[in-house]
């Protein structure tokens, strides 16, 4: 079922033609500055407000390049993909601008907001239990029955390209605004952004160093760049970061990052709630809990801002109402 | 105690020479666009989100214009200003990046976030009752006690010219990404942000029509443009939108306005709060009520948006989070 062109390595040059693809389709994101929290840090802080993206997540930039070169053959039997809501989410909108139906599968305790948007973008959503099904068995039965294709949420050449383009354009976006980035901070689930935009700092910014950024327990990544090989997390308790939940690093996308990021970081649920918390204060943008870990990351030291230039991904926004009325009461 | 400069109506240059002076210190905003929102009314709908200005709100913009052109010998003394909140934080903030000592004079019961934000930036804070005292009295006390200088919220021609640079970046970014504005909204508290737009955009864009939006009950501009005459609110019940509730228009803004403006709308509290939680959700913004009455009136329905490319101001976005949380749970 898988074409071998999905497991080639991307490159920069893939990057640059899913940008060229995405270009009216995808919100060209701004890259912002807070001068306050400039001055709080004692550096210069460019965000990337990808909760400003279409579906609220850089995750329609990989999907949107996926689906859009689906052969004409293959788009009526549809797509597939699983994902706990942003993939979802991404997958849903871009196959309706394209007029390909799609399936997903989510898990069953998705935050609500997810699974609605997911539903208004005209997608089928099947929920399994996360405790007793294996979503890649759910969405592999459907891509038999259907023959329809399965859109990966991270370990495919050309999602990776296409969520590049977001840190092609934080790299284009810098110089434009004559700075010289000293890092790039990434939240991580899989590794398919990070590994995009990896691809395109290490062409146009040589000198940036790149960080992931996880939860605390799911640093998968950060373990399998320190072991120089993919290791798994170990079983413990959840995090609030619906999003980062990948049990380990993807095969594409570690082989990408294992030589083109610096290391990982990782920080902790209080962190990443105060993190939501000061983004709603200061920044006046919403975040979800996986979208907030670079800024946890920035906000409590984890990596030195002072003197610095850095920039990092807001990468998400879809938080229930109530979670995110908990979390900024404090 | 006015210097009579204030009193001089102001001109485009004069918003030319503002955005010369806020360059490198106020935030250039982006314009941002949503294509699901553009979906959903028929029409093109770009968003100035001065919410991401520095202090929350587009009143620095004014605040820094006049308090930066202060003479030598008037800034040990200081300034003085009174605010129910937006206006006190951008006088509050402009205040301390010129090494100005301000005292602010707020109303007891101004939402908390406005109160703490203006003396996290250095201010005095002065609270009065809104109900026992008239705030131009403490203020001008103030005044004649210590020869500070009055920075009013809006009858001020360099204020003015200030909020205009919020329009003058409106117009060149949407000609910019190439598209002619039908029409502009604005959220309208006492005008100073309508007015220096409306310099802006006439010049700049000027077969574009610029509409008010107040809170019902409070649409003393709305009322004063169809009376062409400025005409007080009548005594009712309160409103959400703290930041909108000046109870006539100002005389040099209304003299700016009544020849520029096209007319007002008015939405009620219900059509705010859902334009919250609806930037909430799908924007990912944080507005508070009297920065979100623009977008109200869109999703509203109140402007026809089908076929046009319309801009509007989110104009501020200082909240509290209780009173946030209670907004989007609904």
């Amino acid at each position: 079922m898988v074409e071998p062109a999905q497991h080639r390595k991307p490159t920069f040059a893939d990057v640059e033609a899913a940008a060229a693809r995405l270009a009216g389709w995808a919100v060209v994101t701004p890259l912002l500055e807070f001068p306050a929290l400039n001055e709080q840090v004692g550096g210069r802080v460019l965000i990337k407000p990808e909760v400003l993206q279409r579906t609220g997540s850089f995750k329609f930039r990989g999907a949107y390049n996926k689906i859009s070169q689906l052969p004409e053959a293959k788009r009526p039997a549809g797509v597939v993909a699983y994902s706990s809501g942003n993939h979802a989410q991404g997958v849903a909108a871009a196959a309706r601008l394209l007029d390909v139906p799609a399936t997903i599968v989510m898990p069953a305790d998705a935050p609500a907001i997810k699974i609605e948007n997911t539903r208004s973008y005209g997608a089928e959503v099947l929920l399994y239990d996360r405790y007793r099904e294996a979503r890649e068995e759910v969405a592999a039965g459907l891509v038999a029955q259907r023959g329809a294709t399965l859109v990966r949420p991270y370990d495919d050449s050309d999602i990776i390209a296409g969520q590049g383009t977001c840190g092609l354009e934080i790299a284009r976006q810098a110089a434009a605004l004559g700075r010289r980035l000293d890092a790039l901070l990434v939240c991580c689930g899989g590794g398919g952004l990070t590994a995009g935009s990896a691809l395109a700092l290490t062409e146009l910014s040589p000198g940036t160093t790149i960080h992931t950024v996880e939860p605390e327990g799911f640093d998968d990544t950060a373990r399998s760049l320190a072991a120089g090989r993919r290791v798994a997390n170990d079983p413990g308790p959840p995090s609030v970061c619906d999003a980062l939940l990948a049990p380990t690093p993807g095969e594409l996308t570690f082989t990408i990052n294992r030589g083109l990021v610096t290391g990982g970081l990782a920080v902790t649920d209080e962190e990443t709630r105060a993190a939501m918390t000061y983004a709603f204060r200061n920044l006046k943008l919403v975040v979800e809990p996986g979208g907030a870990v670079a800024l946890a990351a920035v906000l409590s030291g984890k990596i030195e801002a002072r003197g610095k230039t850095l920039a990092l991904t807001l990468s998400g926004g879809n938080v229930d109402p109530q979670f995110f009325a908990t979390v900024i009461a404090g």
